[in-house]
């Protein structure tokens, strides 16, 4: 059966791209998802790329997920370091969960550096840019697999 | 030209596979070995996996790579989170760096939830077991191609 | 004149008893709301119980309650312990507030060991399951008849 | 068979109802005794309030309920903050604990706003005055009953 | 061209002249909506005040005021202290930003002597009240010629 | 009757805009002198602007405005994160107090991001530069007729 | 009416003027006690001077204290550091509390440099030997005579 | 002339042996007590084996220890962590101290990994169970020779 | 000989007795100075007592002190917490020292709450108005006794 | 069978008898390894007693052991308080571990009061000089013993 | 041209080689500055070798040199640590700063291990006494030198 | 007899001179070997300067400078601010020992402000580049010249 994944994006991620600085690269946030959609149909997977800047929406659907989902990407952005609801939505999702990051959080302000919800998650990609993205989605089906076995 | 990529395994990590709760997962450190070199090869790399329990040994190794390797990608183990001779000597390698990490280490003891050597990556993936090896390598060529670019 | 009373449940309550470990008890948050409606109203007072995902929602029934409800009952659950306009909500509630945990938060961890919206609270019921919340109704009339007193 | 419970009052507990401020309610300690022990036959349990200003005492009673009491219900008063002897003696009572405060201690001053007890109750009542030392009592037949459930 | 500026208010701050103690002035928050607009009027500028107690809507309208408007004012209330998401969206806007903050809030809790949004403003004003509203209004246009100076 | 303002200016302060990094913007001492000096007139104010690198004298100065002045202003430049003796003889006033910065103190160093005699002062004014100054000017009579009314 | 006066000393007081570094003096408790006998009784005040190594004890006498002394003196020697059912007994204590340690506390070592107990404390002498000592008995008519004016 | 030590055991180590997770080993406290009277026996050694739950109690019995025992061996229990009190005795103790500890406190919580007694004590032993009892017991002659060289 | 005793007064303790809270006592500056002096002469002593706002005066003063006077007596006031060069300046000082503060620091903001030049005093007595400074007084001689015995 | 036992001496342990202060007893390393070999032998036991200057060497003979020897005793010196590759190579060998130290411990700097690799560790005894090396060679055939059974 | 150094000398230091201790060496203030004119004159530099106990003071001096000096030598003693204005003063001074101690800092107490000051700094020299002193000299003209280059 | 002088480089000493930044100065190693090796032969002096990036080669060569030499000189680089056993070798060390850091470390990262060895050397030379290398061999004949004395 083909494997679903939620892929979730968080506050001001839809500006990503945007930035003079680079922090977040330099691919409109439509051509992500764009890209994420070509991969996902590859391995064989139905991708739903959400974004919002609410966390009550964000903790929604992860609870969504939780019913009809088989794996979880996150990008929690700005929520990432102090969000007790999204973690504790997660931690309610059975499935494999990978936590991606566009830029190094490690390498920016202090209160970047620990992401409450790596508590939840699987794995970690963080600082690849895009090609962390990629590799979150061809993660999924290796999980699902391990699980399984 | 074909790429030299340096992955360098910190203390202890040659016993991956021997703990009973899995916690560096069942694959030993020798088969880990091969994965990585056959990856490699399919990837058209050079790849040189070194292990040592000195970081002294790293930092020479290191040394190395900055003179003649084209991207690191690093497992400091338990040297991650305290080094700073690490961190100094990947400071000054100015290729692609990935740090690697087997287990999740945000959901282990506090004194590993801050590796120090994440300054000096380029990006970090960490608690997807062997296939997160598999995916630092697989970044390489990628990385290398955007700094070309 | 029949009290009104305002039950606010924070994000994830509505997946209360499903979790294998029963951090949350075993009954379902459909059966718990049921068990107060009922005891609510052999105390003769007019129950209000919600749920919501969003901070944002909760501080909007926080200031409708403010305008239409004697006593406010809450389990803010995640959102207890960072949220600021949570408190500054319940601190303009001029009636009694009682604030319930379903689980006792103080064996959990670190960062669920302080409620921040305690400081609003006139007092705090935590560990005692459902039966805390049958308690925490309980106490209302007792609370209004002391202030009116 | 009818239920034993040890309700135990720590250093100056004897003195409630004296405070000008009313911070610990205007009910005397023999007043509170009173209402305990009526309500406490209402529910058929047999209860034995103590208080004393000996940590060591209160050490000495829990040993004691260790070996013949059923519930223990705690107001530890100016111990519970740093009490280790209480908690250690309280981890190894097998029954039920129910943590009882007067006031709302986290409206009070930092050093009384986190139980080093709270660790070994089952659950805890503060803010609530004496309507929440009787919620404690009823609480008891409760928690056995779920107990031996 | 008249310039638009975008006037955000965070949770609670509709009940503002509302509290006891005066906290936050005596004006009720329609009536200083009304002193904002005829300033602003009086200035020449296009103001549009708006309230939201939900994280989520603030950083939606921040994005928007990204695209269309030329200042922000933001008092972002009890969201000030903690809130990354909004942090994030005001460093993505390019214009001048004024945080204003009713009370003095460094002579309150702790928990409020830090905003973090102060890191994305180009100036606070704080504890002057309705005057301090007013004065930062007056402030925009005086930014805005120093920017295009 | 004409009130009377003293604007007192902390260490190095009569070296603003003399820094190559515009941190204290590009207008010169006397200039922001001469600009307040005007602004007051207009007011209907007499200002008292004075400069010292010299603690004890900004001390002493305050004790000569509580007996003559009717309002300081005070950019307290590197005393206001540590003078106690400052903020002892702010306390000591009773008239309105302007705290004003020329620069986002909370843009700037860890040691620069709390002013201790925030804790004494009406209100806060910081990072508009020479607007900042006049707008506290400007405040003044504000006040004042605030405090009698 | 002649004063009483409570004079407590804490764990171990019993053997100063025992250390050989001299830290608490060279005079014996026994002869301390002599002196603050002769003081008191040229002071017109009858003296109740008391040691105990047990916290319990302290608390309880100065409860009895509340009911029948007039002032407090009191040395809780390796108490005053911690001890919250001290520091509560003698909240509830409504006369002149005079704070006593032989040593200058705040040369030694950090845990002993702040005593939780000053809190409740008139006054504190501390560093003077038995001078301070007797000047605690000298402040109490003193300390008297304002409460009663 | 045959030594004298007296073994001081703190609150709720009469409780050994009793906790299901064996925390304190499997052996009863009667049973230590007697293992230590036989080794001390075979060491030619006359030991008081004493327990109490009252600080108090135990420093009255360490003064005691000062007139007429050669050594002391203590375990503390809960109160090694925090009493001064147990420390000034100690220190006024002039033979050799050795602190024991059953379990490896630096395995368990965080609160007990600091042990304040263990500035006062000549050596330490813990994490043996009653091997290193009967260790303390064989240091002393060892103790007390190396002292009278 | 005569003893010379310099008393030294800190930053706005010139202002004492004007506090409407009364924090300082009621007594003005002037008096509490004829009250020393008198008590003083009745001492045999000469008394020098100066007041200064200037944290470098009090520093030469201490440095004159250190040639022609026996004792000093300081309330630094609010240098007290934070000044190295008046702790430096007293360790250089080989007579006693008393520390005084009218009032109780303990009891006030935290910040107050430990005077750095009690490391260099020989005694401190807090929280006893000019009852204190008069005792400070009547210590100087047998301080000075001690020191030549 | 003779059980083998590796006892592991870390950096400048090899001067151990050369300090003056006599930190680590007047005993030279030489005498040291002589005084273990002979109580070993009489003990039944295989004794293999080295010394490096290298972490890294430290961690390959740990991991020596781990293939075979039956226990391991260890003093780290220098590296006890911060290797987390020592704790990791002592984590995953799976016989009894005694930690040992010469000096107390607690008695000196604050950086040595927590050896990090006591986590790893059976049993810790510290402060008794050549007696405490010489008792963990004697624990050695009861933790096995133990263990067996 | 001949270089003009300003070498200033904070609280205190005019007492070096007065501390019996010898903390700051044996030699006078006054032949100090006799080595140090002897040293300049050799080195063909112009000395103005300055000392004062006032903050304030050498900030103008600091602001005096700004003008009128190449380079600045600063001992700041007891105001090293906490001196903002210093710090900031010194900031402003385009040409070399060499920060001397004549103590090794770092050997000292805790708050004298973090010379604030040194941000400021080209370079620091400590602990080597007037050795330093005369090298801090010697520096100079090196640090012209490659300041023109 | 001519001094002999140990001059000890820590990890990527060796790459000093190669950083882009310059934060090393843009002198090679070796050349910065020469120039010292020519000032010491100018001095009269002995130099042994080595490199390593490994602390127990550090450490070992302390050692043998413990037998053999007359004063260390030593850039620990990274490991200075970590390593212990570097620290423990030093303090072994009865000779001078000068600390030096070519850059300023007091202007960089947070984890780079501390050296944990200055705790044992004589002194420190930071922020001065080579100039500050080779005014540590200038000082070292002084400080034996002083030792001798």
């Amino acid at each position: 059966m083909t494997p679903r994944v939620m892929f979730l994006n968080g506050p001001n991620a839809n500006l990503y791209g945007l930035d003079r600085n680079g922090t977040y690269g330099t691919q409109s946030f439509d051509s992500i998802r764009q890209s994420c959609q070509t991969r996902a149909e590859s391995l064989g997977m139905q991708l739903d790329l959400r974004q919002s800047n609410h966390e009550g929406v964000l903790v929604d659907w992860i609870q969504e997920a939780r019913l009809s989902y088989d794996a979880i990407i996150i990008n929690a952005a700005g929520l990432s370091y102090r969000s007790i609801p999204l973690l504790d939505a997660l931690l309610a999702f059975e499935g494999p969960i990978v936590e991606v990051h566009m830029s190094n959080i490690w390498k920016r302000e202090p209160f970047r550096q620990h992401s409450m919800i790596s508590q939840a998650a699987t794995g970690v990609i963080a600082g690849l840019g895009v090609v962390g993205y990629l590799q979150a989605l061809e993660a999924v089906p290796q999980l699902l697999a391990t699980k399984e076995a």
